[in-house]
């Protein structure tokens, strides 16, 4: 199964909204066949294997299948897996956990029982839902998972009073940010950090295609048709005001306007989640200032946090998160340090949401 | 030399102002002696190891001596170990690296090279110094290695706009900073903390003894006779006024009033540190509010800091240091990011100066 998850990271970004999976078939202790997740509409991981088994002059027949996820059992982009598995003969199969998938959701596993396939499931759940985290996200909740990334001085700075903030991280912090951007589905960024740095919110030094989608909160479209982000297409401008005129102009370069108004006139933000959701964003990478991300935070929309710390101090400036004010130390807002780690000269801290 | 280390590492801070140091003896390649420094006045490492080999009956007259840091080739309050080495025939000394006491600073290995011993110096040299980084330095610059320790949330944040603080950190990160005020020689605070927590300053929860000195900062001697950490001795009130009144009543409760006083009427904190360094202070803890911390990096005074990063977020409130406003990130403080590592819920930064 280790293998199978290995092989399964060797999926790229090309395959959402499907899960990357990977898949490894044993017959005599000896692996015979491997595959993992092709592109969107080509060959799932267990497909894959099989082909690969085939083609290195192996029976399958018999053969025991390790699997990062459940077999699909529906006809979706390409026919059911399950089908596959049991039509080569395999005998066993292991799979890491069940699909989250409403149109899967065990129906694979009891789909090779009823062929008198031996099941197992369970085997390194908790890694391969690690791997999908955002697909399983919003198969649960039709919501992305939210990660944040903020990059900060050691004393929580992430700006110099006077707007100052290129560059908090050295090279290797920025490069490995690229490196979160490019496992997103989609960059949500807000006006505030437009206007201060006009980004360009994309994917830079890693060969992906496509590149994230790319939305930008703007609730009174105050973005220019100029900002860079709108320059090479795949951006959505998020807004909460109807005029047309600004509409059309930012339509004319290419841009889609997304009005997402609340009752007290704002950008309705759990709305955006659920839109991203429908859209098929799995992983959403949040990009923004201390008073969009604050906003996020406080309405839950927040999952985990990408912090860089960077070896320095700045004493005064921009903080990471604008916040209510609190009185109590109780009613902070609880994190779980998930994963620590040096990136160049810098911290890299993955904190989740209690 | 590592079996030396780990020797080392064993001398507890009684040994202060000496430095902690291991000796391990080996004839025919087996350990045959092993010794680290006693409570000061005590046995050097050196004499441990020679007693130790005596005592399981070994001969040691032409054995290698692996110690920590040069034998010792003065008298001071035992006599020199450079002696006892060459006394016991000794065939071999290495060395992890030269003494930095001027009154040692070679001449501890020249005495051996001069008896004929063949001499190494230099191995795990970097590890050695580590071990008395406080004592290197003293011998170095006649001040004290300062760690100042600070206690935030992820979001950079010591306190609530309320001032309320206790405890940012859980209890595994408390306790660690127990273990790091035992190992400095003294603490140092300030009025603002007194005032604000009464705190005891103390070492709690671990057995040592004697317990590090107390400084309080304070400049116009507000701290108040019934403080906490004037309650057990061993307390100095650092102030830049002379008043009588003020004066006696803390020394009537047992407390050292120092003044030290710049030319503009504040305490003289680089001052403060060479009187640290003379009072033979190797460690110096600082746990003090933003305004002193900022106070004493900005001076140049500090050398580590020890962060303890809570898995909270607290938006707004108190943050680590208070720093002059910087206009460019070149001007930041540079920091190097020593060590990492996670205690209890917590994430423990070690960062140094760079």
């Amino acid at each position: 199964m280790r293998m199978a998850l290995e092989l399964a990271s060797r999926a790229t970004q090309a395959t959402s909204p499907n899960p990357k999976v990977g898949c490894v078939i044993v017959k005599h202790g000896s692996p015979i066949g491997e595959g993992w997740t092709q592109p969107v509409g080509q060959a799932h991981a267990e497909v894959q294997a099989l082909r690969d088994a085939a083609a290195r002059g192996h029976d399958v027949r018999g053969a025991t299948a390790y699997v990062t996820l459940e077999p699909c059992s529906h006809f979706g982009r390409t026919p059911p897996c399950a089908n596959a598995l049991i039509d080569a003969g395999i005998g066993r199969v292991v799979a890491a956990l069940q699909d989250a998938n409403p149109r899967v959701a065990g129906r694979g596993l009891d789909l090779l029982r009823t062929a008198g396939i031996s099941v197992d499931c369970g085997l390194l759940a908790e890694q391969a839902r690690e791997m999908n985290i955002g697909f399983f996200k919003r198969m649960e909740t039709g919501r992305p998972w939210v990660r944040m990334k903020v990059a900060a001085s050691l004393d929580g700075r992430t700006a110099l009073p006077n707007g100052n903030s290129q560059w908090i991280t050295g090279l290797d912090a920025r490069q490995d940010g690229h490196f979160w951007r490019a496992r997103a589905d989609a960059i949500l960024t807000g006006i505030g950090t437009v206007l201060a740095d006009d980004p360009q919110m994309n994917v830079r030094g890693i060969n992906i295609s496509p590149q994230p989608r790319k939305f930008v909160l703007d609730s009174n479209l105050r973005i220019s048709t100029a900002a860079k982000l709108l320059q090479h297409g795949g951006a959505t401008v998020v807004c909460a005001t109807a005029e047309i005129e600004k509409r059309s102009a930012l339509q004319s370069v290419g841009a889609e306007v997304l009005l997402l108004r609340d009752q007290v006139g704002r950008v309705d933000l759990k709305e955006l989640m659920l839109e991203l959701g429908r859209r098929q964003v799995n992983e959403l990478h949040v990009e923004a200032g201390a008073k969009l991300n604050g906003a996020l935070i406080e309405q839950g929309c927040v999952d985990e946090l990408l912090v860089y710390l960077a070896p320095k101090l700045l004493g005064d400036g921009a903080g990471l998160f604008d916040l209510p004010e609190l009185s109590t130390l109780d009613q902070a807002k609880k994190l779980i340090f998930h994963e620590v780690s040096k990136v160049g000269d810098a911290i890299r801290i993955l904190a989740r949401f209690a």
